[in-house]
């Protein structure tokens, strides 16, 4: 008897080429093989392997806690990343301040005809890595193909589900004045690496993206602060600004930085001047931003400065009853300016 | 004190138009505007309001199951459908198939800018009825906006997870010899209409597309047959030769279908021969394949054609032992061929 695969393999042959073809997305042959030859190997496991229509992750405890976020940064590849370390670390980090232990990744790959298979096996290389790093699982995944023109290159797409402990509650009403804001490093740097990489590919520059996955780094602060951590978020898109203006609206409180707290480091706010942005607007990608009662917060930035990912952490801010909720910077130079949301596209295509 | 919203007002009203600009993408004000008034508005419930980067789902029970897709297909509005409802069932269906009771989907969202709102607007309007069609919420989101040229118009993803019940196993390497094999209805329907409607959008057909949620079709079978059923799948991309031919594959039995009991409506019949394509090989949104044991297969095809979306349920064909796994199609002329997983792309963006 013939066998079905053996009777197409010449033609597959004749096809094979270094860069993506819309018959890749057909859900065919050349599907599973763009499969078995760029995506498996770097993220093979027992529940991905098993390609049911959903995965079984098995029975669980806790709360569940459920994201989902695109990537469509421009260009994939950037000084400290690129989009595979940026998807799983975005949603990683998207779990870990709900308070969530990420339990499994979903992965969605839509590619453009045209791009070059070795870029792909770059980008599923890092997301292997920053999963492993992160240590969470890929336990399923789609991909399809859209004509050249109709996506530029590569989007990934990554859900996520996670544990959280049954009695952990993390939530801006859970903010209160006197609560300390506590922030693990310097800011600006991912927008403004991926920035210079896009609209200034010929100038060198040592800044570089902050992308990491922080779930080690919030379990030990959530270690050390228990329930005295109130709430906790990363300032990607929309930067600081955006996340405090936000904060300070939902929880109905004044929300006060201290600029002089707030690390810029000397590169990125030379950039930040060039590019005339607001270091303060401009998204990171490994960053926290925690709430936490006045009585646990040394404690907890004591547990952030000794993890590599919180070594800078710095109290840069306390939270202020007031009768409408609002962001202020009290300045470095004495003054005081209220903090706005920023208003939209500074910053496009940065995640 | 001035507030933050107010100085931005005037900005914002100028701006205001009718098609997606890239600053909705921006995660600043014009994407809060973007959400509250096209999203929202159209699926909001309490866990979605919520608004925090991972949503709480609560404690579950069962096992758990996990799955994502995104859908490119184009044009996103084709008879029978659009892009939103094809995103909910196809979703809904992966869990439904693998057994598992829908909880929750996420939603990613990626716009072209310069898609017209209103567009947006019917999208997630279909979103939202088909959510409610199958009884699910959605629970989280994201929306990024790409320049104009570099996708065409929408693009949605959607994960999902689901309950399954501790006992239920649905899987490949449960089919036996023996096992007769269900279909709910009539194929190739999806594929030709998105097709139709791409190649020929001045031909008039009367082939539309099946897209629907089935999990309330499987949970009526599952409750008739138990665990008498030992696999499920909807023929999605690949169609029924793709699924037939992966089974046999995996579960390394001969799967062998009865051409004269699987229907083909003659208008599909019909534009499946214009363009060239085997109704076997087209992708179907609202059918499930379900292989049952011989002595539950009656009372399973009962409770399929007591449902509204299984009422033209036939069984198609049955599995028998092999030493190497393959399918076999009976023909009406009484002839019999392999059946193949299709080669490539013979219908791009379908799904």
């Amino acid at each position: 008897m013939t066998q079905a695969n053996s009777i197409a393999a010449p033609a597959y042959s004749a096809l094979k080429r270094d860069r993506v073809l819309l018959a890749h997305g057909g859900g065919g042959q050349l599907t599973d093989e763009l499969l078995a030859d760029h995506v498996f190997p770097h993220i093979s496991n027992r529940i991905l392997d098993d390609l049911l229509d959903a995965s079984d992750l098995g029975r669980q405890s806790g709360r569940l806690a459920f994201t989902i976020d695109s990537f469509v940064v421009q260009p994939w590849q950037f000084p400290g990343g690129d989009v595979g370390r940026l998807a799983i670390a975005g949603t990683v980090n998207d779990l870990a301040v709900t308070g969530a232990k990420p339990l499994a990744i979903a992965l969605g790959v839509i590619l453009a005809e045209g791009f070059p298979l070795a870029n792909l096996d770059t980008v599923m290389n890092s997301v292997a890595a920053t999963a492993k790093e992160a240590n969470v699982r890929i336990a399923t995944g789609d991909t399809k193909v859209v004509g050249h023109g109709h996506a530029d290159g590569i989007y990934l797409i990554t859900a996520g589900v996670g544990t959280i402990p049954t009695k952990r509650r993390l939530n801006p009403n859970r903010v209160r004045p006197g609560d300390k804001l506590i922030l693990n490093g310097p800011i600006g740097e991912h927008g403004l690496a991926v920035m210079l990489a896009r609209e200034m590919p010929d100038v060198r520059s040592v800044v570089t993206s902050d992308v990491a996955p922080l779930n080690s780094l919030t379990e030990a602060l959530l270690a050390a602060g228990g329930n005295n951590v109130t709430f906790m978020r990363d300032p990607t898109r929309g930067g600081l600004s955006g996340l405090c203006a936000d904060l300070a609206q939902r929880a109905n409180l004044r929300v006060v930085l201290e600029e002089s707290q707030i690390l810029v480091h000397p590169a990125a706010r030379h950039a930040a001047d060039m590019l005339g942005l607001d270091p303060l607007d401009i998204a990171n990608e490994g960053k926290v931003f925690v709430a936490v009662k006045p009585r646990a917060a040394e404690k907890v930035l004591r547990a952030m400065k000794s993890h590599p990912l919180g070594k800078d952490a710095a109290i840069v801010g306390h939270v202020e009853a007031a009768s409408e909720g609002f962001c202020e910077l009290h300045t470095q130079i004495g003054g005081r300016r209220i903090v706005q949301k920023p208003y939209g596209e500074q910053l496009p295509r940065i995640c």
